[in-house]
Protein backbone atom coordinates (compact mmCIF):
# COMPACT_ATOMS: atom_id res chain seq x y z
CA UNK A 1 0.00 0.00 0.00
CA UNK A 2 1.11 2.92 -0.88
CA UNK A 3 2.43 5.70 2.25
CA UNK A 4 2.96 9.52 2.71
CA UNK A 5 6.49 8.03 3.26
CA UNK A 6 6.60 5.37 0.79
CA UNK A 7 7.19 1.86 0.69
CA UNK A 8 8.64 1.29 4.57
CA UNK A 9 11.02 -1.20 3.04
CA UNK A 10 13.81 0.89 3.08
CA UNK A 11 14.84 3.64 5.59
CA UNK A 12 16.22 7.07 4.13
CA UNK A 13 18.98 9.77 5.53
CA UNK A 14 18.29 13.16 5.51
CA UNK A 15 20.59 16.24 6.82
CA UNK A 16 19.09 19.62 8.27
CA UNK A 17 21.33 21.98 9.14
CA UNK A 18 20.25 25.62 10.46
CA UNK A 19 22.02 28.28 12.16
CA UNK A 20 20.68 28.33 15.76
CA UNK A 21 17.65 29.71 16.70
CA UNK A 22 16.47 29.15 13.25
CA UNK A 23 13.61 26.93 15.02
CA UNK A 24 15.20 23.53 13.62
CA UNK A 25 14.78 21.34 16.71
CA UNK A 26 10.85 22.78 17.02
CA UNK A 27 10.52 21.80 13.56
CA UNK A 28 12.28 18.48 13.70
CA UNK A 29 10.60 17.25 16.52
CA UNK A 30 7.29 18.00 14.97
CA UNK A 31 8.01 15.78 11.81
CA UNK A 32 9.06 12.88 14.81
CA UNK A 33 5.51 13.50 16.19
CA UNK A 34 3.71 12.98 12.99
CA UNK A 35 6.03 10.49 11.55
CA UNK A 36 6.79 8.15 13.68
CA UNK A 37 9.39 6.29 11.15
CA UNK A 38 11.62 9.17 11.42
CA UNK A 39 13.76 9.59 14.45
CA UNK A 40 16.54 12.39 14.64
CA UNK A 41 20.46 10.48 15.20
CA UNK A 42 21.80 11.06 18.48
CA UNK A 43 25.12 12.63 18.20
CA UNK A 44 27.85 11.60 20.01
CA UNK A 45 29.69 14.48 22.18
CA UNK A 46 32.71 15.19 24.51
CA UNK A 47 30.66 18.34 25.81
CA UNK A 48 28.93 18.35 29.34
CA UNK A 49 25.22 17.83 29.45
CA UNK A 50 23.26 20.87 30.32
CA UNK A 51 20.67 20.76 33.03
CA UNK A 52 17.61 19.33 31.15
CA UNK A 53 19.78 16.84 28.87
CA UNK A 54 19.80 13.34 28.93
CA UNK A 55 22.53 11.06 28.18
CA UNK A 56 21.33 8.90 25.04
CA UNK A 57 18.44 11.26 24.35
CA UNK A 58 19.59 14.20 23.72
CA UNK A 59 23.52 13.23 22.89
CA UNK A 60 25.79 10.22 23.74
CA UNK A 61 28.19 11.85 25.93
CA UNK A 62 31.25 10.52 26.32
CA UNK A 63 34.98 11.37 27.51
CA UNK A 64 37.28 12.95 25.10
CA UNK A 65 39.50 9.76 25.38
CA UNK A 66 36.39 7.33 24.35
CA UNK A 67 35.73 9.47 21.51
CA UNK A 68 39.15 9.26 20.28
CA UNK A 69 38.61 5.47 20.40
CA UNK A 70 35.73 5.82 18.21
CA UNK A 71 37.72 7.80 15.60
CA UNK A 72 40.19 5.44 15.01
CA UNK A 73 37.85 2.55 14.96
CA UNK A 74 35.82 4.71 11.89
CA UNK A 75 32.84 4.74 13.58
CA UNK A 76 31.90 8.15 12.87
CA UNK A 77 29.82 9.03 9.83
CA UNK A 78 31.16 12.69 10.10
CA UNK A 79 32.59 14.43 13.34
CA UNK A 80 33.07 17.89 14.32
CA UNK A 81 35.41 19.97 16.54
CA UNK A 82 33.64 22.95 17.77
CA UNK A 83 34.89 25.54 20.30
CA UNK A 84 36.88 22.68 21.26
CA UNK A 85 34.27 20.12 21.57
CA UNK A 86 33.53 17.36 19.70
CA UNK A 87 30.18 16.44 17.56
CA UNK A 88 30.02 12.82 15.62
CA UNK A 89 27.34 11.20 14.28
CA UNK A 90 28.00 6.72 14.76
CA UNK A 91 27.36 5.13 11.05
CA UNK A 92 27.34 1.81 13.18
CA UNK A 93 23.51 3.29 15.20
CA UNK A 94 22.58 5.19 11.88
CA UNK A 95 22.55 1.57 9.96
CA UNK A 96 21.08 0.05 12.49
CA UNK A 97 18.16 2.52 12.42
CA UNK A 98 17.84 2.11 8.21
CA UNK A 99 17.31 -1.60 8.58
CA UNK A 100 14.63 -1.22 11.20
CA UNK A 101 13.06 0.82 8.46
CA UNK A 102 13.18 4.19 9.90
CA UNK A 103 14.35 7.39 8.40
CA UNK A 104 17.25 9.11 10.27
CA UNK A 105 17.65 12.59 10.32
CA UNK A 106 20.88 14.27 10.85
CA UNK A 107 20.91 17.45 12.86
CA UNK A 108 24.16 18.88 12.23
CA UNK A 109 25.82 21.59 10.82
CA UNK A 110 27.48 22.91 6.96
CA UNK A 111 30.94 21.60 8.37
CA UNK A 112 30.03 18.22 8.91
CA UNK A 113 27.76 18.25 5.64
CA UNK A 114 30.41 19.43 3.62
CA UNK A 115 32.61 16.60 5.03
CA UNK A 116 29.94 14.30 3.74
CA UNK A 117 29.80 15.12 0.28
CA UNK A 118 30.82 12.82 -2.13
CA UNK A 119 30.91 9.86 0.53
CA UNK A 120 26.99 9.62 0.84
CA UNK A 121 24.18 10.38 -1.30
CA UNK A 122 21.47 12.23 0.78
CA UNK A 123 19.19 15.11 0.63
CA UNK A 124 20.51 18.02 2.55
CA UNK A 125 17.85 20.25 3.59
CA UNK A 126 19.43 24.17 5.15
CA UNK A 127 16.63 26.01 6.90
CA UNK A 128 17.14 29.84 7.43
CA UNK A 129 16.30 32.70 9.55
CA UNK A 130 13.73 35.54 7.37
CA UNK A 131 16.66 37.77 8.45
CA UNK A 132 20.07 38.13 10.60
CA UNK A 133 17.97 40.85 12.62
CA UNK A 134 15.38 38.92 13.32
CA UNK A 135 17.63 35.93 14.01
CA UNK A 136 19.27 38.14 16.56
CA UNK A 137 16.00 39.64 18.33
CA UNK A 138 15.08 35.88 18.75
CA UNK A 139 19.02 35.27 20.58
CA UNK A 140 18.36 38.43 22.56
CA UNK A 141 14.82 37.39 23.52
CA UNK A 142 16.68 33.62 25.04
CA UNK A 143 18.11 35.74 27.80
CA UNK A 144 20.52 32.96 28.10
CA UNK A 145 24.07 34.30 26.65
CA UNK A 146 25.67 37.73 26.83
CA UNK A 147 26.04 39.85 23.95
CA UNK A 148 29.57 39.30 23.26
CA UNK A 149 28.71 35.49 22.99
CA UNK A 150 25.62 36.52 20.33
CA UNK A 151 27.87 38.22 18.30
CA UNK A 152 30.44 35.50 18.05
CA UNK A 153 27.36 33.29 17.40
CA UNK A 154 25.74 35.54 14.53
CA UNK A 155 29.53 35.64 12.86
CA UNK A 156 29.03 31.67 12.74
CA UNK A 157 25.46 32.21 11.24
CA UNK A 158 27.20 34.18 8.11
CA UNK A 159 29.36 31.82 7.50
CA UNK A 160 26.79 28.49 7.78
CA UNK A 161 24.43 30.97 5.49
CA UNK A 162 27.12 30.82 3.12
CA UNK A 163 27.82 27.03 2.49
CA UNK A 164 23.54 26.90 2.53
CA UNK A 165 24.46 27.24 -1.25
CA UNK A 166 25.65 23.72 -1.70
CA UNK A 167 22.20 22.43 -0.26
CA UNK A 168 19.53 20.34 -2.26
CA UNK A 169 16.54 22.26 -0.75
CA UNK A 170 16.48 25.70 1.00
CA UNK A 171 13.37 26.71 3.24
CA UNK A 172 13.06 30.24 4.93
CA UNK A 173 11.00 29.80 8.49
CA UNK A 174 9.55 33.13 9.14
CA UNK A 175 6.28 30.82 9.25
CA UNK A 176 6.69 27.95 11.74
CA UNK A 177 3.51 26.17 10.07
CA UNK A 178 4.59 26.95 6.20
CA UNK A 179 8.15 26.03 7.33
CA UNK A 180 6.84 23.08 8.75
CA UNK A 181 4.63 21.61 5.52
CA UNK A 182 7.54 22.66 3.29
CA UNK A 183 9.80 20.32 5.14
CA UNK A 184 7.38 17.77 5.49
CA UNK A 185 6.93 17.74 1.80
CA UNK A 186 10.39 17.31 0.89
CA UNK A 187 10.52 14.31 3.20
CA UNK A 188 7.68 12.72 1.70
CA UNK A 189 8.34 13.98 -2.18
CA UNK A 190 12.03 12.05 -0.99
CA UNK A 191 10.86 8.95 -0.54
CA UNK A 192 8.77 8.73 -3.34
CA UNK A 193 12.19 9.32 -5.84
CA UNK A 194 13.72 7.10 -7.81
CA UNK A 195 17.19 5.91 -6.44
CA UNK A 196 20.20 5.07 -8.62
CA UNK A 197 20.18 1.68 -8.19
CA UNK B 1 7.90 35.81 2.34
CA UNK B 2 8.10 32.05 2.60
CA UNK B 3 5.24 30.32 0.18
CA UNK B 4 4.16 26.57 -0.06
CA UNK B 5 5.23 26.94 -3.83
CA UNK B 6 8.86 28.98 -3.36
CA UNK B 7 9.41 32.85 -3.96
CA UNK B 8 6.70 32.90 -7.05
CA UNK B 9 9.38 34.69 -8.88
CA UNK B 10 9.82 31.98 -11.29
CA UNK B 11 7.87 29.58 -12.40
CA UNK B 12 8.38 25.69 -13.04
CA UNK B 13 8.20 22.96 -15.72
CA UNK B 14 6.26 19.80 -14.04
CA UNK B 15 6.06 16.23 -16.05
CA UNK B 16 3.03 14.19 -15.21
CA UNK B 17 2.32 11.16 -16.70
CA UNK B 18 -0.22 7.94 -15.98
CA UNK B 19 -1.36 5.60 -17.87
CA UNK B 20 -5.20 5.69 -18.29
CA UNK B 21 -7.57 5.28 -16.16
CA UNK B 22 -5.35 6.31 -12.97
CA UNK B 23 -6.51 9.48 -12.08
CA UNK B 24 -3.91 11.58 -13.29
CA UNK B 25 -7.00 14.30 -14.48
CA UNK B 26 -8.62 13.97 -11.18
CA UNK B 27 -4.96 14.83 -9.36
CA UNK B 28 -3.75 17.62 -11.50
CA UNK B 29 -7.43 19.43 -11.14
CA UNK B 30 -7.23 19.46 -7.69
CA UNK B 31 -3.35 20.82 -7.58
CA UNK B 32 -4.97 23.57 -9.66
CA UNK B 33 -7.28 24.29 -7.25
CA UNK B 34 -5.28 24.31 -4.45
CA UNK B 35 -2.81 26.41 -6.39
CA UNK B 36 -4.07 28.85 -8.69
CA UNK B 37 -0.31 29.91 -9.51
CA UNK B 38 -0.05 25.99 -10.80
CA UNK B 39 -1.60 25.82 -14.79
CA UNK B 40 -1.65 22.57 -16.81
CA UNK B 41 -0.45 23.16 -20.31
CA UNK B 42 -3.40 23.12 -22.87
CA UNK B 43 -1.84 20.67 -25.41
CA UNK B 44 -2.34 21.54 -29.75
CA UNK B 45 -4.03 17.91 -31.14
CA UNK B 46 -5.15 16.87 -34.64
CA UNK B 47 -7.66 15.01 -32.92
CA UNK B 48 -11.56 15.96 -33.07
CA UNK B 49 -13.02 17.45 -30.05
CA UNK B 50 -15.15 15.00 -28.10
CA UNK B 51 -18.71 16.17 -27.13
CA UNK B 52 -17.70 18.14 -23.69
CA UNK B 53 -14.27 19.40 -24.84
CA UNK B 54 -13.78 22.78 -25.62
CA UNK B 55 -11.33 24.67 -27.72
CA UNK B 56 -8.55 26.53 -26.08
CA UNK B 57 -10.14 24.66 -23.00
CA UNK B 58 -9.13 21.35 -23.03
CA UNK B 59 -6.98 21.43 -26.37
CA UNK B 60 -6.36 23.51 -29.31
CA UNK B 61 -7.48 21.66 -31.72
CA UNK B 62 -5.90 22.16 -35.17
CA UNK B 63 -5.69 20.82 -38.59
CA UNK B 64 -3.26 18.46 -38.99
CA UNK B 65 -2.13 21.23 -41.64
CA UNK B 66 -1.97 23.64 -38.87
CA UNK B 67 0.22 21.26 -36.94
CA UNK B 68 2.85 20.82 -39.39
CA UNK B 69 2.98 24.33 -40.05
CA UNK B 70 3.86 24.51 -36.19
CA UNK B 71 6.59 21.69 -36.68
CA UNK B 72 8.24 23.34 -38.86
CA UNK B 73 8.29 26.53 -37.43
CA UNK B 74 9.63 24.67 -34.20
CA UNK B 75 7.14 25.73 -32.29
CA UNK B 76 6.89 22.43 -30.19
CA UNK B 77 8.63 21.39 -26.59
CA UNK B 78 7.94 18.13 -27.77
CA UNK B 79 4.97 16.59 -29.74
CA UNK B 80 3.96 12.79 -30.21
CA UNK B 81 1.73 11.01 -32.85
CA UNK B 82 -0.46 8.33 -31.76
CA UNK B 83 -2.65 6.06 -33.45
CA UNK B 84 -2.36 8.49 -35.94
CA UNK B 85 -3.33 11.83 -34.16
CA UNK B 86 -0.82 14.60 -33.43
CA UNK B 87 -0.36 16.19 -30.03
CA UNK B 88 2.04 18.60 -28.84
CA UNK B 89 3.03 21.23 -26.45
CA UNK B 90 3.88 24.24 -27.62
CA UNK B 91 7.46 26.04 -26.58
CA UNK B 92 5.61 29.60 -26.81
CA UNK B 93 2.86 28.77 -25.06
CA UNK B 94 5.03 27.37 -21.70
CA UNK B 95 7.36 30.29 -22.19
CA UNK B 96 4.86 32.69 -21.62
CA UNK B 97 3.41 31.19 -18.81
CA UNK B 98 6.82 30.50 -16.87
CA UNK B 99 7.06 34.79 -17.25
CA UNK B 100 4.15 35.32 -15.65
CA UNK B 101 5.40 33.19 -12.44
CA UNK B 102 3.15 29.95 -13.06
CA UNK B 103 4.09 26.33 -12.78
CA UNK B 104 3.39 24.55 -15.89
CA UNK B 105 2.40 21.22 -15.77
CA UNK B 106 2.41 18.76 -19.13
CA UNK B 107 0.51 16.20 -19.52
CA UNK B 108 2.13 13.92 -21.35
CA UNK B 109 2.83 10.42 -22.00
CA UNK B 110 6.13 8.48 -21.78
CA UNK B 111 6.81 8.75 -25.43
CA UNK B 112 6.50 13.26 -25.16
CA UNK B 113 8.76 12.68 -21.87
CA UNK B 114 11.30 10.63 -23.32
CA UNK B 115 11.85 12.94 -26.26
CA UNK B 116 12.12 15.56 -24.41
CA UNK B 117 15.50 13.44 -21.83
CA UNK B 118 18.54 15.96 -21.63
CA UNK B 119 16.75 19.14 -23.62
CA UNK B 120 15.20 20.29 -20.91
CA UNK B 121 15.88 19.77 -17.00
CA UNK B 122 11.96 19.35 -14.97
CA UNK B 123 10.93 17.20 -12.43
CA UNK B 124 8.97 14.07 -13.87
CA UNK B 125 6.53 12.42 -11.92
CA UNK B 126 5.05 8.90 -13.00
CA UNK B 127 1.38 7.98 -11.53
CA UNK B 128 1.03 4.34 -11.11
CA UNK B 129 -2.43 2.27 -11.07
CA UNK B 130 -2.37 -0.22 -8.10
CA UNK B 131 -1.96 -3.32 -10.65
CA UNK B 132 -3.54 -4.17 -14.49
CA UNK B 133 -6.22 -5.81 -12.85
CA UNK B 134 -7.44 -3.48 -10.94
CA UNK B 135 -6.97 -0.88 -14.00
CA UNK B 136 -8.44 -3.27 -16.42
CA UNK B 137 -11.95 -2.97 -13.89
CA UNK B 138 -11.75 0.63 -13.77
CA UNK B 139 -11.98 0.99 -17.48
CA UNK B 140 -14.82 -1.31 -17.62
CA UNK B 141 -16.73 0.28 -15.30
CA UNK B 142 -16.34 3.14 -17.81
CA UNK B 143 -18.68 1.17 -20.34
CA UNK B 144 -16.99 3.75 -22.68
CA UNK B 145 -15.28 1.23 -24.94
CA UNK B 146 -15.35 -2.68 -26.05
CA UNK B 147 -13.22 -5.20 -24.34
CA UNK B 148 -11.13 -5.26 -27.87
CA UNK B 149 -10.64 -1.38 -27.49
CA UNK B 150 -9.40 -2.13 -23.75
CA UNK B 151 -7.15 -5.25 -24.12
CA UNK B 152 -5.24 -2.60 -26.71
CA UNK B 153 -5.06 0.17 -24.04
CA UNK B 154 -4.01 -2.43 -21.35
CA UNK B 155 -1.06 -3.27 -23.79
CA UNK B 156 -0.28 0.05 -24.07
CA UNK B 157 -0.28 0.49 -20.23
CA UNK B 158 2.31 -2.46 -20.08
CA UNK B 159 4.67 -0.41 -22.26
CA UNK B 160 3.96 2.83 -20.04
CA UNK B 161 4.74 1.16 -16.90
CA UNK B 162 8.32 -0.12 -18.48
CA UNK B 163 9.36 3.43 -19.43
CA UNK B 164 8.30 4.34 -15.54
CA UNK B 165 11.79 3.77 -14.46
CA UNK B 166 12.99 6.90 -16.19
CA UNK B 167 10.86 9.12 -14.19
CA UNK B 168 12.38 11.00 -11.47
CA UNK B 169 9.17 10.47 -8.91
CA UNK B 170 6.79 7.41 -8.76
CA UNK B 171 3.50 7.27 -6.60
CA UNK B 172 0.98 4.76 -6.52
CA UNK B 173 -2.77 5.60 -6.90
CA UNK B 174 -4.32 3.13 -4.75
CA UNK B 175 -5.84 5.78 -2.21
CA UNK B 176 -6.47 9.00 -3.69
CA UNK B 177 -5.98 11.66 -0.82
CA UNK B 178 -2.51 9.46 0.20
CA UNK B 179 -1.94 9.95 -3.94
CA UNK B 180 -2.81 13.62 -3.94
CA UNK B 181 -0.96 14.71 -0.55
CA UNK B 182 2.43 12.87 -1.99
CA UNK B 183 1.66 15.03 -5.69
CA UNK B 184 1.77 18.14 -3.96
CA UNK B 185 4.56 17.34 -1.64
CA UNK B 186 6.82 16.90 -4.92
CA UNK B 187 5.63 19.98 -6.49
CA UNK B 188 6.26 22.33 -2.70
CA UNK B 189 9.41 20.23 -2.19
CA UNK B 190 10.34 21.50 -5.64
CA UNK B 191 9.88 24.43 -5.30
CA UNK B 192 12.53 25.29 -3.02
CA UNK B 193 15.12 23.02 -4.42
CA UNK B 194 18.59 24.89 -5.28
CA UNK B 195 18.37 25.20 -9.26
CA UNK B 196 21.84 25.10 -11.16
CA UNK B 197 22.09 28.39 -12.15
Amino acid sequence: METLLGDGQSGLVFIVSAPTGTGKTTLVRRLMNEFPSIIASISYTTRLPREEEKQGVDYHFISEQEFKKKIEEQDFLEYVQLYGTYYGTSTSWVEERLREGKHVVLVIDTQGTLSLKGKIEVPTIFIKPPSLEILKERLLKRETESLDIIEKRLAWVRKELEASKYYDYQLINDHLDIAYEVLRSIFIAECHKKRKS
